[in-house]
């Protein structure tokens, strides 16, 4: 392509600012595992406060008729979704009596200790809908010794415990499976201190984390994380997960930007790591194990973390490729040529843009005339308006005349830029219009990670349409294999090839979304016999008596 | 200060390409805790290769007259430096015999096992002399296999033993502090792979960090970290001790950017985390245990890193500051200004300047007429050279105008630039020119860094000089107290003082360097009593014999 045709192509068109991840809609994060189409707006706000007028009505037209789930006697042996899933409830455990709700209630009062069948629905079940426990008690502890006081009760009688943040996990990690308490920390959500020269926020567990960001935005900083869910999600579960989310590629994984953490052992030990220091080198750094756990090893009440300066330029690009070794080398270029201002590489194939245009209200192909095969969406965060612009030109420019980008336009305003991230987000949304959709969240060596799109394609044939999408500069890709119903032929020529293909590469078969009830089994595909043995000796080390989310991360095997 | 003044001072002498690092001299990394004054070349090649033909002369001029290091029976209680630390020797520990050494040999060959006094001598010291072991045994495994078949052989034998690596640390945690047998892992030094899409590096821990820069940097890539102690220090030396180093501020943590590692475990299982993968969470994230806990719940053998793109802009500009509270809002200013390209931020207060500027040969004062109480050293790397100057002119013109900068230049070559490094890099080498110099390494929260500064002032009086400087970035404060010559009465003015100071304001007794031998028995000053009984914990579950690095990181009365 000459020089002029690509200036043609890349449109300079006035001043943009895009408040960005706001505009976008839900990440992959938030949709990953969903197999049935869901009301947007109630991902957003999914347990409501029981102060909110609409409480009742909510829940209700969520969940009428399943009653039943406040009985623990009527529990059996169930089937998990897809993962088909035979836990027995472990006997180990006692039942909840009269007693143990009135200690309860002798330390939080009664409204921390919540029986109410409806609210207890609520709880029970994660978003999807795919997963629903049965417990009969809900706690709202307000404070750390609180929490420590639930744990240590619960530890001595042996009552099971599942910690909830705001339950937008897509694993079925964060509700019951059994009757195991809830214990929820939407009532710590304090801010405790920010740091306005470092940028460094210190929070309860509970705090939501549109709530921080708009706090921190406030100051001159944003949080170093963001996700679909966050009108929802705690900080307290995007830590207890490890949640990747859309900064990612600029900002890296939790593990660099938690400096600090208050955690509650099983046993109700309150572990003091609540620092804010960027350096500390005094023994081994605990706060680690507590990220990611996905609350097997102990509760997290508090949190400190490093919050980025705030950047008020911003810029989208969508740009085709006509092959996938171009989307590699153009992330290279990209790495190389954005460098610091980099802030999204994100890829899509053909199926993925002819879906979100058969099914996504309103959003138009920013490149109408383009029969390629791949897109990518680019997106730079910088200090400069002007500066930034001119050089996501400049690179565009020379990715043309290199034959890496085939065509591409720059969004001019906020609404071209809301556009292009609609689509990228949309997909998923779109994806579950079609009927049914397998899908899959995997980390795999940038170089192979388009081959197994491809061989999918090949095995499922014209049984199912196959969708190749996601993360591509953190090597993450969300694979969704598409039909009009779920048909036990199709998942046949899936699993257990998926696991199996990606254990072959190294890759992960879990990326963002965590193990939690879903993938537990399955861990032995992406982590070595001996890992996943010490694994199981550190919590039985942390948890004794295996009272912190059980059933989950784990194998049942190895504890 | 009017524009037009701001404007001359600030000046703009043409283009500047610095490959900053390799300019720069020693951090503090490295001079630390030195209470001598060194050959600065020595510390670059601590351990020579048995093969160098220097070898025996080297070691021989280090070490003459030390030979009785080779027999264990020689051990006694011993006083290390100013830390005074009294161990006894574990009489659980067995002692080694030929069946040992024969049992060895088979495994690694004749050439593997050194018994050799000299090389010896040199293995058993750190490179400062100040902590001094007695091994009569170093080993060279050549692969992980072999580093298993040793630890094994030791755990089952309870043979202590102390993984070393380029033995460039400054705490004492890389020697033996009795007859530990030395495991070197300086024979496993190959590359492995290097992703050149995504900037991964697989490689063995042996490798010398230095090596792994000139390498990725071939590629178009950096190391996210940079130490003065470079070309000796092995990468699986960084991870072990976390190492900070001069990037740390642009770069963050290893635990940020440590993709995956190997490690042999005290019974010789060796634990393949070796991934590549961005993203990957499936179950507990183990490798974090490994980073930091300094060779004491396992060895590191394979690395896989994160490098970040290489960037061909660099610029430094040396400033003055009239008061602390100036050099905090200037590093805010910097943050929220410069944003994306900052990548250092120094401080140094005027006795540092003057220090240096009596001491140091062939170093200029940027700022000759100024009597300013405070400098900063600020640099930029990023993407373009003239857009990066041309921010960082407009950034300083402001600050200037702002009142935060009294006075100001920027380097117009690599000399220039070199000059502004080598002050900033060489006020421990000036300090330990004056006699005696009590060095500590704090993490601090920014604004209370410099109180302790003003504190030890008052508590010392004309009797020492207080001086103030370090990664004002990181909150990371270097703390150097001169006299003529070392005295208890001024020692007993600063410890514990300056620990109990640290620890009210929930700093960091260790910011970078570890705890070693001389900082195991002060944890408590950083650490809560749960906190080091979970390390504990740990560490028994891991090493049960506690074969691995013994009297180092955690108490002796805590294991």
């Amino acid at each position: 392509m000459s020089r002029r045709a690509a200036a043609r192509l890349v449109r300079r068109l006035g001043p943009l600012v895009v408040e960005a991840p706001a505009a976008r809609g839900m990440s992959d994060t938030q949709y990953g595992c969903a197999n049935h189409t869901v009301n947007s707006r109630r991902r957003f706000h999914w347990i409501p406060s029981p102060q909110h007028p609409q409480y009742r009505r909510r829940t209700m037209g969520t969940y009428d008729a399943e009653h039943s789930a406040n009985k623990a006697s009527e529990v059996h042996k169930r089937t998990f979704g897809t993962a088909a899933t035979h836990i027995q409830r472990n006997p180990a455990y006692s039942e909840l009596n009269s007693d143990d709700v009135s200690y309860f209630k002798s330390i939080l009062g009664e409204n921390g200790v919540v029986q109410d069948e409806d609210r207890l629905a609520v709880a029970n079940v994660d978003w999807m809908g795919k997963y629903r426990g049965a417990s009969q008690l809900l706690l709202l502890p307000k404070s750390t010794t609180e929490v420590s006081k639930i744990l240590s009760y619960c530890n001595s009688r042996r009552l099971a415990v599942v910690p909830q943040g705001g339950n937008t996990g897509l694993v079925g990690g964060s509700v019951p499976v059994y009757d195991e308490v809830i214990v929820s920390l939407a009532g710590m959500d304090k801010i405790i201190s920010f740091d306005n020269v470092n940028g460094i926020l210190t929070c309860e567990a509970g705090c939501v984390l549109e709530n921080l960001s708009a706090f921190v935005e406030n100051e001159g900083f944003i949080m170093p994380l963001d996700l679909g869910a966050k009108g929802s999600c705690h900080i307290g579960g995007n830590i207890s997960t490890n949640a990747g989310g859309l900064r990612f590629i600029r900002y890296g994984s939790l593990h660099g930007n938690v400096l600090g953490l208050e955690v509650v052992l099983a046993n109700g030990t309150v572990l003091d790591m609540l620092t804010t220091l960027r350096k500390d080198n005094t023994g081994y750094d605990l706060k680690h194990l507590f990220i990611g756990s996905e609350g097997s090893l102990g509760v997290v009440t508090g949190i400190s973390v490093l919050t980025p300066a705030k950047l008020p330029s911003t810029n989208v690009a969508f740009l085709s490729c006509n092959d996938y070794i171009s989307c590699q080398k153009l992330l290279l270029a990209a790495r190389r040529n954005l460098g610091e201002i980099l802030s999204a590489f994100e890829f899509m194939d053909d199926h993925c843009i002819d879906l979100a245009m058969r099914h996504l209200e309103g959003v138009q192909n920013p490149l109408p005339a383009s029969p390629y095969k791949f897109y990518v969406l680019i997106e730079t965060t910088g200090s400069d308006e002007s500066y930034d612009k001119a050089k996501l030109e400049a690179f565009l420019l020379r990715s043309m005349e290199d034959g890496l980008v085939a065509d591409g336009v720059i969004a001019q305003d906020i609404s071209q830029a809301s556009n292009f991230w609609r689509i990228r987000e949309g997909i998923s949304e779109a994806s579950v219009k079609v009927g049914a959709v397998y899908k899959y969240d995997l980390s795999i060596p940038v170089e192979k990670l388009y081959d197994i799109v491809e061989e999918m394609r090949c095995r499922v044939g014209d049984n199912a349409e196959v969708l190749g999408y996601g993360h591509l500069g953190d090597g993450n890709l969300h694979l969704n294999i598409l039909s009009s119903k779920y048909d036990d032929n199709i998942l046949a020529q899936i699993e257990p090839f998926v696991y199996e293909w990606t254990s072959a590469q190294r890759g992960s078969i879990s990326a963002e979304h965590g193990l939690g009830l879903m993938k537990a089994e399955k861990i032995h595909y992406s982590k070595s016999p001996e890992a996943v043995q010490l694994m199981a000796s550190i919590k039985k080390l942390l948890d004794p008596n295996s009272i912190l989310n059980p059933y989950k991360v784990l194998p049942q095997s190895v504890l």
